[in-house]
């Protein structure tokens, strides 16, 4: 028994929020869980020992992205992206469906995908069989199954298409996925078409996954539009596997898919806006480029415990981003990422104490995230 | 009495490499002493745990550059750069001088230098009572006085006035300089003439400053022309100070400076190199973006106890290079000052053995390096 387990410990008792435990080859994931993503086999701007100081307990990577570089020789030659990399915790990659179909000239067939790789232009065929060998090279704990990514726009008719070739490629992956201490997940799509994405969950749920993955959002919906999805579709996915959302890591977002029972999200999002100057506290944003900042003696965050709120003070954060600094872009990722990771350790809290939307109304009263967006 | 003070430990017997301790108000420093540089009151791409974690004493901020920004109102708001930065160990600045000098469009008077701001363009007028304020405020261990940073081609009749002017310019440094616990040192110049150098010696060292530095040095001259000037004065300074040749951090410069007395060295090469993908090693350079890394499972250097080589791989390095990922430059700038000070730690050792001069023919013949330059 190398593959994951999933513990479901409590459900709380006024929403479908789920608090669980995964026990993964490379040690235990607490859930509800946020997943730092560390695209090219590093989350940007950290050290391995700055991301296990945010306490995270998994991060997530792109097989995309590592197929082109440094490319599959080179982690066949390291024995994969644990070694690579020399993380020694949990670790899931995506597919490579998301990045293949968000290229231009790319064309899909019942085969898969064929694109123009973006470091050469050559052409190359990524299939369901292809994601399970890169995703099986590069060795992570958890690998995600090759799903088609489709633009809502497309309607309806391009959707029920899709939906059956992904459940087509779902199996194909299943059959292909031969890796004994790595877990397969399958991913359920349908856009925002409530028959269609319940024809996904009952093709993709009856395949014996080890954990499934609500796919097709985060992608540029309106909230009502996802919010709507997990209502109906969160709670659906099977109650004894792990349940994922891709792209999620707004606070609004979290909560919302927390609420509706799922149990994973990532996002580049605390990253992305560290390295621009914008921290996420218990307030709010903050945008730390501001001039208001200059003088500031106070850290990002009083009672933040991350390195960045213990060491250095808001102004001193300001002259480093002024001066461009990578300093000052990694002093507020830590932040950030340990902001997501703490806030689901709240959630995991009340969720264990049946206070769950209580804990909700009151983060949003005391902060300036939207409750919706 | 809480200006620095120096003990001279022990003379290697066969060279005039020196062993020595300076106490300042921020703790100890043994010397022969390799000082990071972090001009932007920032260490590029190092955190202060990480600055401390490769043993170092002591780091050099550019007084100029502080100047600018933050600028004197932050600093004093700040209380200092200790304050402002976290930094609780000892720290020295530069006079600005360098700078200053280095800029198009300034005049230089008796008064001072006036400069249009890099900033905004506005005229600044840089004096040594100006100097001394910014360096006070900044709140330094180690402050510089003012000097005039000549070109070397402006030929002997500009140097001997530059040298006079220099030491009226030292008694006004000195003169103006009242923080009780800073320390400040004097700088000789005069050039590739010995004549002005012995002059400016005499001038500068009748000053009792708290400690000596060699400047317009490591300017672009030749090594054979730093070497003469080394060998005829490095000695001749003060023996009850500590002596500091200003911007050099190569071993090749080290060594011959050690080996000449001197005391105190810095330099933005380790760091700089490091976010180029240079690595220093007791072999020699190792460019780590080429593509002989890649399957390279090694660290940058076997046997190398720094937080890069202890956790990734030459081919990590290099694949992180490739992607422009941030890691890579904080983990070779990492090692590379790792390489400094611990290079340093090996001639202190050395010296403690009288076998300095063993030791640095062991070195040269180890690696790659140049015994000259
Ligand atoms: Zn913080
Ligand atoms: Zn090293």
């Amino acid at each position: 028994m190398s593959k994951i387990k999933y513990e479901l410990l409590h459900v709380d008792k006024y929403s479908k929020a789920r608090r669980g435990r995964i026990h993964t080859p490379h040690g235990i994931i607490e859930t509800p869980v946020f997943m730092p993503v560390g695209t090219n086999s590093t989350v940007k701007g950290l050290t391995n020992d700055q991301i296990k100081n945010i306490d995270s307990e998994i991060i997530l990577s792109n097989a995309f992205h590592l197929f082109l570089r440094p490319g599959m020789e080179i982690m066949k030659d390291f024995e994969g992206i644990h070694n690579f990399m020399n993380w020694n915790k949990p670790l899931l990659t995506d597919s490579g469906g998301f990045q293949v179909f968000s290229l231009k000239d790319r064309k899909i067939s019942e085969e898969g995908v064929l694109f123009r790789s973006p470091l050469d232009g050559s052409k190359i065929m990524m299939t369901p069989e292809k994601s399970m060998e890169i995703q099986q090279t590069i060795g992570s704990d958890i690998a995600m199954a090759f799903d088609e990514c489709v633009n809502a726009k497309w309607g309806y008719e391009y959707m029920k298409d899709s939906v059956d070739r992904t459940y087509r490629w779902a199996k194909r992956s299943f059959e292909a996925h031969k890796k004994e201490n790595q877990s397969l997940f399958g991913i359920v799509q349908g856009g925002l078409f409530s028959d269609l994405r319940q024809r996904s969950l009952e093709q993709i749920t009856s395949i014996p996954f080890d954990g499934f993955a609500l796919g097709g959002l985060a992608v540029g919906e309106k909230y009502q539009e996802s919010e709507k999805v997990l209502k109906e579709f969160g709670d659906k996915l099977p109650k004894d596997k792990p349940r994922y959302i891709m792209g999620i890591g707004s606070p609004t977002m979290m909560f919302l898919s927390v609420e509706n029972g799922m149990d994973m999200f990532d996002c580049v999002l605390p990253t992305r806006m560290g390295r621009h100057g914008t921290a996420l506290t218990w307030n709010g944003k903050l945008n730390l480029k501001s001039a208001k900042n200059k003088f500031d003696h106070s850290p990002i965050e009083n009672d933040c415990n991350c390195y960045a709120c213990k060491n250095h003070t808001r102004g001193y954060i300001n002259h480093l981003l002024k001066r461009d600094e990578m300093l000052g872009k990694t002093l507020i990722s830590i932040h950030n990422l340990y902001f997501n990771i703490h806030l689901i350790h709240k959630m995991r809290e009340a969720i264990e104490n049946d206070s769950f939307l209580d804990f909700k109304k009151e983060f949003f009263s005391n902060s300036s995230y939207p409750l919706q967006n």
